[in-house]
């Protein structure tokens, strides 16, 4: 049986024992040896040797007795580490490209960001600049002792089963682009409703939220749906496209090819085009909006309800705790959701749907970015053993 | 350790293993013990002792050699007995009660039903009467040698999440009625779409289908969500509700309070109103299609767009391998399946919907009292260890 390191039942049950361990510490809760082991119901010597392999890996840090009077090393506080493994996220959007690096812990460290018109230019030009300001930002954590464990990019568009492979991003004009090849090994892609509502789950504000519908848009809208703290996926990867959900279905068509998706009423496009704003974009929008402006309100006005009609759909199918509005949409929200939440409570009647259920996120516009860079780093926290084992090949 | 057959980890990996025994032999693709024990990962020893003990209760039964030539025990074909241990289903309708009770195999065994007009009556009367049928058919079930483990009754309403209590059933009237209490212990309480989507993921004639919509009606439209062979429940148990999917937000007025909810397009009342059917309900309206009547064509042509376009929401949402249509509405398929089909080709546009991804349930009106009756079954095939100490203490 050896040091239980090798293949087998006895390594499996070590490796699930140590993920039980980090999960615990990253979780917070629990800070040293001895309550570890109460909480995760291991045994104190189990846990020890545990921690001490995270120790020499660099995935935990000591910071001393945490109770002064207690004798012995089970009184030492542990935390995740700051330094050594970490997340890298990138994302494409359809006007930016970004960037950034997070550690252990979750917190942003550096960060790069570069505007860029990437509507309809071709996916290897595209890629090469987001490719190089990943360097650029790996190069950053480098000089902080950070070394990205993964890369996950974020994409506005439908990904492939694969992780690897953008199937269709209709708002940059790609089909079957291979984003993951182009950023080098360790990476994955996924759409950025995705990675928004992943962040709003590991990363937001909202405590004990578990069952919920994140929407989010930038030129598109779309919509994460996660179920007892996982992100579901539906059985090709597409589920979440909120935005085309018939709202009337004789309605304008839509770029899709169907009539009166939420799309055509509150898309970006659409919502900047019945507001009569030609060039600042949102925060145009929101700037007249918030000077009173009759177009602007009105815009807003239709939209919300549009996104409460579609919302209502989605909440009598899915019963969720709550419904988080981020991204972009999160900065119009006090203009858009007195209506999202007026047809959600004429239109859930199974239970009150109260205006507490619709909540904003906290993560504004770097929450698909940070969950793109954090999911990186739950790869480690889920499966340290795995990290360790190829640090030490790369070793 | 003695036996392994009190608490602590030694038993609970004994009733693990016991489950896994149980479920490969209800597969039906492992029929002796040296092909379960390749096939769930335990040694031969291990699982002739599981076989043994599920054998000496009476859930097992041994079927003589499985081929002639061979020689010892092992080679001995094993199935679910079809004897013994059984499941009670009972059903509440709104013009009828129902029960019947299914072995471990699956097959309906007894079965009782009676007219009853249930809308509006107080629910001590009905449950009263259900309890009676359920007598009745349990007592025909014992002539069999066959005692049902449990007991599930399908009720057209909103069910706690103790499932013991109907909140809430519109279409009998019904509040806060305490149903699992009126039918004895071991009894619990779900909704009818659920069990029939139950039934149509344990019973059904889809292969490998496990991630679906699967949509009923009786008087309302109800639908179930199954993901990744698992019921989709939501956060307070009352996903699904399908029948107030918005299909025109300014339509007509619904028993909710909302307007224009796929109930008042395609639920039956809408149908036969719309068909001028007054008195024969669907059986009518079927005949009345058939004949070629013209209201009754446009009826069934208008609640097939209505389904469709609220099916493309729910398919947009989540992605789901098919959509299954059960319950009545499967009799008026030929009907209404069209205007489904069409509005989801041209509505979900991330991939191409075919006419083959909407099927129909081959469970036909049963399925909801089989699912019932074949869930109190599921728990002893999940928990065989469970049911035989449950059997012991009643000895």
């Amino acid at each position: 049986m050896g040091n239980g390191k090798g293949s087998g039942p006895q390594a499996g049950l070590r490796r699930r024992n140590m993920a039980l361990v980090m999960q615990a510490l990253a979780a917070g809760e629990q800070t040293t040896r001895a309550t570890v082991a109460a909480a995760v119901g291991l045994t104190r010597a189990t846990v020890s040797t545990l921690v001490d392999e995270l120790l020499a890996a660099g995935l935990l840090e000591e910071r001393g007795a945490q109770r002064p009077g207690t004798v012995g090393r089970p009184g030492t506080a542990l935390a995740l580490s700051d330094t050594g493994a970490a997340g890298l996220g990138a994302e494409i959007g359809v006007d930016h490209l970004a960037a950034c690096v997070v550690d252990l812990r979750g917190t942003v460290r550096c960060r790069v960001e570069a505007p860029a018109a990437n509507r309809g230019r071709p996916a290897p030009e595209v890629l090469g600049e987001l490719a190089a300001l990943a360097a650029d930002v790996t190069g950053q954590a480098a000089a902080l002792g950070l070394r990205p464990a993964g890369t996950t990019v974020a994409v506005p568009g439908l990904v492939g089963r694969d992780r690897r492979t953008v199937l269709r991003a209709p708002n940059l004009g790609w089909e079957q682009a291979e984003v993951a090849e182009a950023l080098g090994p360790g990476t994955v892609v996924d759409n950025e409703a995705n990675l928004g509502a992943l962040a709003e789950l590991w990363l937001g504000g909202h405590d004990r939220l578990a069952d919920f519908v994140h929407v989010s848009a930038e030129i598109g809208i779309g919509a994460a749906v996660v179920v007892e703290g996982r992100l579901f996926r539906g059985a090709r990867g597409f589920a979440g496209e909120l935005g085309h959900v018939p709202v009337r279905p004789d309605g304008p068509r839509c770029s899709c090819g169907a009539h009166g998706c939420l799309e055509t009423y509150a898309g970006e496009e659409a919502l900047l085009r019945a507001a009569k704003v030609s060039t600042g974009r949102v925060p145009e929008l929101r700037a007249a909006a918030a000077a009173g402006d009759p177009a602007a309100l009105h815009a807003l006005e239709e939209a919300g309800a549009a996104l409460g009609i579609a919302l209502s759909g989605a909440v009598n199918l899915l019963d969720p705790q709550a419904v988080v509005v981020g991204g972009p949409l999160a900065d119009l929200a006090p203009w858009l959701l007195p209506g999202v939440r007026r047809e959600l409570a004429d239109r859930v009647t199974d239970r009150r749907w109260r205006p507490q259920d619709v909540v904003t996120s906290s993560l504004g516009r770097d929450g698909v970015l940070r969950g793109a860079a954090y999911s990186a780093v739950r790869a480690v926290l889920d499966d340290p053993a795995a990290w360790i084992m190829s640090a030490a090949d790369r070793a």
